[in-house]
């Protein structure tokens, strides 16, 4: 393939990585983030201390303040914000920018407010004409491991299957891999509400149980977020796969997931306003908690797991009086959607 | 419900530990071994040591070696043998069972040859008129666990929606909960086959991958076992419940799997004739892998990873080399069942 040239809005931990497997692949990168002194980082030492304290970025990997400089020209904008500043970044993109572009996202969330998925707010904000249909990118993937080129396989889905195709072209080599999908519904929001699911597996932990419980937790949790999804408009199986099940699997049974980390602090007692101080990093599973128990109230879906889970986070719910209450709960026949 | 008279055959740790579970709930329960010391040793001092150190079992929970004094009278027989005695075990039963009852099965494997679910091969052997539909309970459950009460989920699958509800009474309990299903296929294979990516997740972290690589492969797996198990009758959603995702879960990425401690041993570059031998235990997922090998071929199925892992265990093939075998694989589309 050609090599394109790709701004990256959002040096995080998976920005930041992303930018690095962008940049093995030959294509020209270019981040850009709202604090000056960071992006003077990874121009003078190509560091990003903040989220990797040894790694050395390639020094082609320039970094950019000024939103227009970073999009003059570029062929495709990769969106790795927060969920919660994603609207406000894109009515920005499409002040300055001036030409048509493959726009991706790699966020995992749901906006709080208007329940909307990220691909929905980035196609009201950035006029058609300017872009393609959006893809999202959504797996199994510590950032900590892709930045040491370790291996990692994603999913890549859009409307266009073309567009999800230019993604796995973009991105795809020998350690990192894509592979395509068309139900952009199911994937953004498997990516965004398996969130949840690993705060209440970290919830477990916090509180002693074992593994058979964590895997049961986790089993009901996803076919509560298929139940979900599904009413939503997305395909069931969809969440059988990497952005359903597989990064489940990542998030909901490893230390290194901070909402896993959330969880597991709530069960130990934690109150969530010090954990959040801690953690001093976005804990998306908190506010989409939030979002998806309204979703469950407005569209009348029975989502026991995420109640209890909510009422932890915003109601003062002792974690181990929830844990038993979901475990009352009449049993009943699975893979109810 | 009134209270049962159930006659576990396999004194093993499961079998154990679903005994347990039984008595608890108020059954009078028979465990039935061919290993005369080890049921006079659970008559005598109310253990089984080989399993659980430091467990003490009710005394009301008996032990024969004699299988028609265990059968006498019984209301139900669960199987938890493995699955190479299964239909020899089976044949015994017919032979002596003398009236009807409730057949349930605990095992997660395939017959070697006939390549046949556990469930076939008790239908084939015990007359229709000593029982009624067999019930396959399985799920995400190490016996560890379940023998301290910890928390455990599983699912109860028959063709016979009145039996898996028999299951789901005698069985659920504050600690212990069952989930009926009716797919009988996709809850049997799901449980046999996953033990196959179990042993590959095991093999992964033998070679010092991290946990994007390891959740890709139980991913990219549970999506090949998927196609299998599709191929052979079983409904895809299945896979996401209890019996699939969740059993994946406590297998693929727990060192007290007996599947995954294989698998991370040949990662470590052990020979599979030694870790069976130190192991001293049943390794389900190698036989399995044999038989679902097996069967990709007769029903031309694509399953990359079972037969990487075939290769490893059965043709000498050099883990690493087939790890990265895999990796080269073209890139594709999810979820092509």
């Amino acid at each position: 393939m050609i090599q394109q040239t790709i701004a990256v809005l959002g040096p995080g931990s998976w920005g930041t990585a992303l930018s690095q497997v962008l940049n093995d692949n030959g294509h020209t990168v270019r981040i850009w983030g709202n604090n000056e002194q960071q992006m003077q980082e990874i121009n003078a030492t190509h560091t990003n201390q903040r989220y990797f304290k040894d790694v050395v970025l390639d020094e082609k990997i320039t970094a950019y303040s000024d939103l227009s400089q970073a999009l003059d020209g570029v062929d495709a904008i990769l969106f790795v914000v927060p969920t919660k500043v994603t609207r406000m970044v894109a009515k920005q993109v499409a002040q300055v920018l001036d030409h048509n572009v493959h726009v991706l996202h790699a966020s995992k969330g749901l906006e709080q407010g208007t329940h909307e998925r990220i691909s929905t707010v980035l196609s009201e904000e950035i006029p058609e004409e300017l872009r393609g249909e959006i893809v999202v990118v959504s797996g199994p993937s510590h950032a900590e491991e892709t930045i040491v080129r370790d291996i990692t396989l994603i999913s890549a889905a859009s409307n266009d299957v073309k567009e999800a195709k230019y993604a796995q072209e973009v991105f795809s080599n020998d350690y990192f891999r894509l592979y395509t999908n068309t139900d952009v519904i199911g994937v953004e929001t498997a990516g965004a509400l398996k969130n949840i699911i690993a705060v209440g597996a970290g919830a477990l932990h916090g509180l002693g149980f074992g593994d058979n419980a964590k895997a049961a937790i986790i089993t009901r949790g996803l076919t509560e977020i298929t139940r979900l999804g599904v009413a939503m408009g997305a395909k069931p199986l969809t969440y059988i796969g990497l952005s359903g099940v597989g990064d489940l699997i990542v998030t909901g049974t490893s230390i290194h997931s901070r909402n896993w980390r959330a969880g597991d602090a709530l069960g130990r007692g934690e109150k969530l306003a010090d954990i959040e101080k801690n953690m001093g990093m976005v804990i998306e599973g908190v506010s989409t908690a939030k979002v998806a128990y309204e979703l469950s109230q407005q569209l009348n879906i029975d989502m026991p797991i995420t109640e209890i889970i909510y009422r932890v986070l915003y109601e003062g719910l002792d974690a181990r009086e929830g844990i038993l209450e979901i475990m009352r709960r009449e049993t009943r026949a699975e893979n109810e959607f």
